[in-house]
């Protein structure tokens, strides 16, 4: 008996399941011109200086593979100011595909079939299928209601085959931003129990409530892989460029396993990223508290929600009685594109809400949303 | 006792082996202004309209992540476009991050831990780190001294674990073009032993000798997978474009990978790739044929070759009593940069020569590599 076409796909293949978000962009098929509250991207473009400098890129002819590890320069300047920030020397940096690429090359690093990956419920949803990817096992410590991180509950999910404890702060779908005592006793749980830290910051500028930067694992723990980006911060996410520094030893395989796989970050947006980092992003900082305040404000009136410290997301409970998709439904039903909690998360009762859009159509489904209530 | 930190490094990362290239760079960087004929890249640089075409993108805001499976225009065109060169409607096109985007997704969606995937020797080095990276295995079939499809030894290499055949016409490191007789007999062995084809024919506009086009198993063989890009024919290397088209059931597989890792290929590149599919490559491949001639003129007078019919590379063997090392060492010592074959091979008994460089360069090179025989 000839195989089937099934038989040719390999397990780790058929593992990864994507139904959700599927459903979701199905139902959205449908709408016309809806307030689309989806969408996990900025709603400026990218700033012109670094247009500018892709095009002079493109048009002087650096165009050909760069070195696996990115241009020196962008490196360079990385290193310096990832260095200053830190209080020492990062060491050497790696540019990336993205933060998608970082945390690929990470987790293909570092993860064999059967170990395990610790990361709060709700989480991004990359995770989970990455670590499918690598036969290792995603450990999901739930965090709710409140979203933080609970030290004695990420412990009791420790086994001995744990070797990674995935952050991400500020977080997507939460907003929720890690304090420095949180992040403290994440260092504490993973110095006692000898693992890695991965700690994916791409939403790092995105900070509302912040007296100084990013509370970061990497300030305390040497044995921290970070990972950013410039597709949230500058608006990028087509151009796939992110960084990553850490540990040299860990640094250097993802680097090797870079050479067969993503080859190198796209020439002329390396150049471009090196000029976008002189671009102040203070204003569009600035925009994003007033929507997050706006949101928070308007739908606090009917939804339990915490409030946001950064990214552009925010995270409110279904109204009692209906599960988060039976409410995303309605609300698709009312021309409001919305995320159920379920494809973030092993529960279905909350639902994300990027507020990356203009005010006004920002307010009008807020008005909507309260409506259903 | 706590992990040092080699210990958090997967097996599966520590078992790809990059240190045969590596070797050759540390050797090439004592090197001041060498006679490169060392590098897999076209000579000359991105045509104009697709430059213009990236700017133009860029400019109106096309740098937002696309669909994961790359923009309609481009993929309706390659749809339309292979599907007359094959005959056959060839179902929807993928765009990837290169041909080593394809080949990983390919991979990750087809092999499982044990698997045994088929090549020739000498074959393209990532095929062997991408089939460490899933858990299969390579078996690597030997095709020396002609560089042919031999089916018979390929046949003699299949067990039970068998599931892919991959296949490179033209060929890098030989610049061989499979003959339709040697498509037709690896399209008989993929069958009677119930295997997918994998076929990487990235240089498939570099034909030096062809009275029809690419001679590809995807003509009579429905289970093959197909590869293709814009890295070499279009000088795009760090443009990072590729795209694959193959049975619809794997295809998908490969789409829902590359959500979670490359995410989609760089989006104003994907418009740009559109517009360089009008540029007439006639003129880029009379001038490679002509190099392709001057080449072999002058070093079979003094090396053992196989004629190339495609690509551009060139695969002499070394001369009698010298390793393909020994060789290449002293071609650097004569500030000629070549590589060796061992990092294409189990054998170091040969040494690649790319001619994509100026006809000056490389009658100058090749004279000085006659001259130390
Ligand atoms: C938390 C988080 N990490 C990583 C990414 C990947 O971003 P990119 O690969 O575009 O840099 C995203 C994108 O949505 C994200 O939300
Ligand atoms: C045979 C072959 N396949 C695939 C590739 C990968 O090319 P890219 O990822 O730039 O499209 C190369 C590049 O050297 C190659 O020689």
């Amino acid at each position: 008996m000839p195989r089937n076409l099934n038989d040719f796909l390999s397990a780790r293949s058929k593992g990864v399941d994507a139904s959700g978000i599927r459903k979701v962009f199905d139902l959205a098929a449908k709408m016309k011109d809806p307030i689309n509250f989806s969408i996990g991207l900025p709603d400026f473009d990218v700033p012109d200086v670094a247009k500018e400098m892709a095009i002079t890129s493109i048009r002087r002819g650096d165009n050909r593979y760069t070195q696996t590890q990115g241009i020196a320069p962008l490196r360079d300047r990385l290193r310096a100011d990832l260095s200053k920030e830190f209080g020492r020397d990062v060491g050497e940096v790696l540019i990336t595909s993205g933060v998608s690429g970082g945390l690929m090359l990470a987790m293909q690093a570092v993860m064999d079939p059967g170990d395990e990956a610790i990361f709060l419920d709700p989480y991004f949803v990359m995770y989970k299928h990455l670590l499918t990817l690598t036969g290792g096992k995603p450990v999901i410590v739930d965090s709710y209601p409140d979203f933080r991180f609970h030290a004695d509950r990420v412990e009791a999910a420790i086994t001995p085959k744990t070797k990674l404890l995935i952050l991400n702060s500020p977080s997507n779908p939460t907003g929720i931003v890690m304090t420095e005592e949180e992040v403290r006793s994440a260092v504490e749980v993973a110095r006692k129990h000898d693992l890695l830290i991965l700690s994916d910051e791409i939403y790092e500028p995105f900070l509302y409530d912040a007296a100084r930067g990013l509370p970061s694992a990497a300030h305390a723990y040497d044995r921290t892989i970070v990972l950013r980006g410039f597709s949230k911060s500058h608006a990028m996410t087509g151009w796939r460029l992110g960084y990553a520094f850490g540990p040299a030893e860990i640094i250097a395989q993802m680097t090797k396993l870079q050479q067969y796989t993503f080859v190198c970050a796209p020439s002329p947006f390396q150049h471009a990223a090196l000029a976008a980092l002189d671009v102040p992003m203070t204003d569009y900082v600035a925009a994003y508290r007033k929507k997050r305040d706006m949101a928070y404000e308007m739908l606090s009136r009917k939804f339990e929600i915490q409030k946001p410290q950064g990214a552009f997301y925010i995270f409110p409970k279904a109204p009692a009685g209906l599960t988060a998709t039976q409410f995303v439904t309605k609300a698709i039903d009312n021309n409001v594109l919305i995320i159920p909690g379920s494809v973030f998360s092993e529960r279905d009762t909350h639902f994300r809400i990027s507020y990356a859009t203009t005010d006004e159509k920002l307010a009008q489904g807020c008005e909507v949303l309260c409506g259903l209530v």
